[in-house]
């Protein structure tokens, strides 16, 4: 038992260091001291030059007259704010407080150097001028977040959730990205790592013995292992549509006839909840969609203009339109002008949902609008197919907060229990390939394969596992993944 | 002497209390605790909230909780940042820097709480919300200056310095904003007032034994010191075109008959100095005018649409308009069409200048546009009205760069030397009025006038200066100065 478990913890090293060496780019850790500023665009009362790297303190002290004693690379305390003006040929830029982060205690892990100055664009811009005069250079976007990861200082998966808590926009979406970021992700990842890094020592050690034919590892507890990782990686995968979802919105899908008054009910909603409402690009076309945070969840509305440019049939062109749109949603919200829907209206609706309801994931929500129209909801409305009805006057904005607890209730309904959601597409696809990887394993188990073609796979899932935080990383991985941070962070 | 000496600082005393009192505002300073975003709008890698006031350090510290050993009133040190996370009815918030500013070493004079958290918008808006629901109030726009300014930290004029240097946009209005923040300006101010004081304190003393019939002032002395404080204030006074020109923008107006290439020339400018180009409301209409930074000076375009819509004849409708823009502006490029400048052109424009070029702080720079049309330029053309000219063509862009230098180089024999220059329109009516003060004193001295009405002229001169830099001032003054500020500074 000792000699496996030496042999386990070398194997792992052995296994890492190998996969690392070779996939770990050290040609993208410059050695040289970055510039930024890390605020917001624009002007404000404040603004934050960041730098980072070995140079840090000697550039900015080149610069920094402080306001008490002088300050000097040996005096200067780590985490410590000096007021005090950066002066540059003679001519004072700006009166500034300079803060040391001495390395390893940064947000990189190297020396890090913050001047927060006046916000004017002249001054933001001409300290960066200054510095980059001084030989620093301009960063990366996401380069001091690169440095944090490749310094150790945050794993891939917790350095993505500095980027998505930066962009977060409601409570949800907010809410996942900082457990991400706080290593919730990481942790839940690297507990099955550490499962299949002990299976796998065994199963190699098998192979250095394989000669003399004998079993470390118990088939029955393997398999039993095995499919205890493939249900943990099948819930997570099950959790990313639900967390792509909170990240980018969960997409409803207005449609119904023209007239039915889909552009004033939309209005409505947006109206009625006074929240923040923005304009989003589709991530498959370039249609702009309005989004809006109701009750702590971001909702995407998409616009079905494909149905109202076909008129009263539904059987034509823009049908396909419709149905890609409709593909996309989570939930949809059928318009009807109840004022106009007759017998005939409700066989058309009932016809046109036959084509949907086949997809049992889609939610629909029958909305009655126009109620100020008529003095009574007619009776035969009530009972469409089942469906969940809620009747408004989009106009006269009434019982819109109704549809809006309506979609809230459906939402919460939908999430999953508060554990790890995956959110990012980059994990999901790693997680995907980790459970084909285990699901070969576990083929391979009960076809009896040679044991060097299971530690194949095995080996083939734990790659697949270390490119979620970034144990295995390359080049283009990690340009693609910083390439989107904001300059600064 | 003694007795003067004594009386003098009584007086003085007694001047400046009776005026503060009268007008400073008490009720405009608040005692409660106010927050803002400090950083400019929007989403970046990071923000900054800002507390000040007595409640900041306790209401900071019900909410963050430190990575290290906890914070507490009794061992948080100022001007140190702590690493922590803010939590808020369990939940956590952001991970932050956290940093105090023990009263009075703060910006505002008072406790004040700096908060960087991560720049998404949906943080910095919980963040408020959250100090809100502790009973801390959303920060005034400018009212931490404000406060900085009630606080004693800073005079009015610094403060209004300070809000100049975040919209400064050249490297000259910065130098000026700088030179106003750090006092500079008021500097100069006090030492009028001074001077004027000292003066005072020896009239109203003449006033107290006014029975006993004694000159106390030597009144040759006197008039000697009056026509040195006039001199000072003219200089201050005539400094303000220079100054107001440098905050808002050297107006050149480009003027000529359509097709001569204007709008072509002002592109040319433009993309030629690749440089900040911004578009500004005009100040008494709402059109929109090119500001654009060339060798440090900013210099703001006017368009001259209404010579353009008075076709070939100038003496139409179209002029008066033209004509306030050549009012406003204090360079004018006078664009033509070279290929097209016959002899009657050349009358033409020679009749046009005689109704500009009474007003002798006018400068005209001829440029004669589309050098490309000829083979080479008609000597006549260089001679007109020894106007300084420029053959360019705007359409190849050539020659552009012979017109900017051309523009700084008559802005830079304009500039007077670097000395304190006023550039706030409220400090030149104060300046104004104060001359109109000392005048009247001079007047007063000339005719004998009895000392009881010099006394009151030299009182209105201390006040008008006073105002300048806030030693008096009204809710009013202060309201509109600060209303003016971003919100967080």
């Amino acid at each position: 038992m000792v000699l496996i478990i030496k042999y386990n913890s070398i194997f792992v090293n052995d296994i890492q260091n190998e996969l690392v060496m070779a996939h770990f780019p050290s040609s993208a850790y410059k050695n040289d001291t970055i510039c930024a500023i890390a605020t917001p665009p624009g002007s404000g009362a404040v603004a934050i030059l960041r730098l980072s790297g070995k140079d840090s303190l000697s550039s900015a002290l080149k610069l920094f007259e402080a306001a008490a004693s002088p300050v000097t690379p040996e005096n200067i305390r780590s985490h410590h704010l000096y007021f005090g003006k950066v002066v540059f040929k003679g001519e004072v830029v700006d009166e500034v407080l300079l803060s040391y982060f001495k390395a390893p205690h940064s947000y990189t892990a190297e020396d890090v150097i913050e001047i927060s100055c006046h916000g004017s664009e002249f001054i933001q811009q001409k300290l960066i001028e200054i510095f980059l005069q001084l030989g620093i250079r301009f960063a990366e976007p996401g380069e001091f977040t690169m440095r944090a990861f490749l310094n150790g200082r945050l794993d891939l998966s917790q350095a993505e959730g500095v980027a998505d808590l930066i962009a977060s926009q409601s409570v949800t979406a907010h809410r996942l990205a900082m457990n991400q970021m706080r290593g919730g992700f990481s942790t839940k990842i690297n507990e099955l790592r550490e499962k299949l890094v002990g299976f796998a020592a065994l199963i190699e050690l098998e192979l250095d013995f394989s000669e003399e034919d004998v079993e470390f590892a118990n088939r029955s507890q393997f398999s039993k292992l095995i499919r205890e990782i493939e249900s943990e990686l099948t819930l997570l995968i099950d959790s990313f549509k639900v967390g792509n979802v909170i990240r980018k919105g969960i997409p409803v899908a207005i449609i119904g006839k023209p007239n039915a008054g889909k552009s004033t009910l939309l209005n409505a909603i947006l109206n009625e909840e006074k929240a923040i409402v923005s304009e989003i690009p589709g991530t498959t076309r370039d249609a702009i969609e309005d989004t809006i945070v109701i009750g702590g969840y971001n909702f995407r509305f998409i616009d079905t203009a494909g149905l109202r440019a076909t008129e009263e049939t539904i059987e034509t062109m823009g049908i396909e339109k419709t149905y890609d749109k409709i593909n996309e949603a989570s939930l949809i919200l059928y318009t009807c002008d109840i004022s106009e829907t007759d017998d005939q209206a409700i066989e058309e609706i009932l016809e046109e949902f036959k084509h949907y309801i086949e997809d049992e994931n889609k939610h629909f929500i029958l909305v009655g609008n126009k109620i100020d129209m008529l003095s009574e909801i007619p009776p035969h409305l009530k009972e469409i197919l089942n469906l969940e009805t809620i009747f408004v006057s989009a106009k006269r904005k009434e019982n819109i907060h109704l549809l809006a607890e309506t979609l809230v209730a459906r939402v919460k309904k939908e999430s999953i229990s508060n554990d790890v959601i995956v959110s990012n597409s980059r994990h999901y696809e790693a997680l995907q390939l980790a459970l084909e990887a285990i699901e070969a394993v576990e083929r391979a188990f009960e076809n009896n394969l040679p044991t060097d073609l299971i530690a194949i796979d095995i080996r083939q899932a734990l790659h697949n596992l270390g490119t979620i935080t970034g144990e295995v990383t390359t080049n283009e991985v990690l340009d693609t993944i910083f390439s989107k941070f904001c300059i600064g962070k």
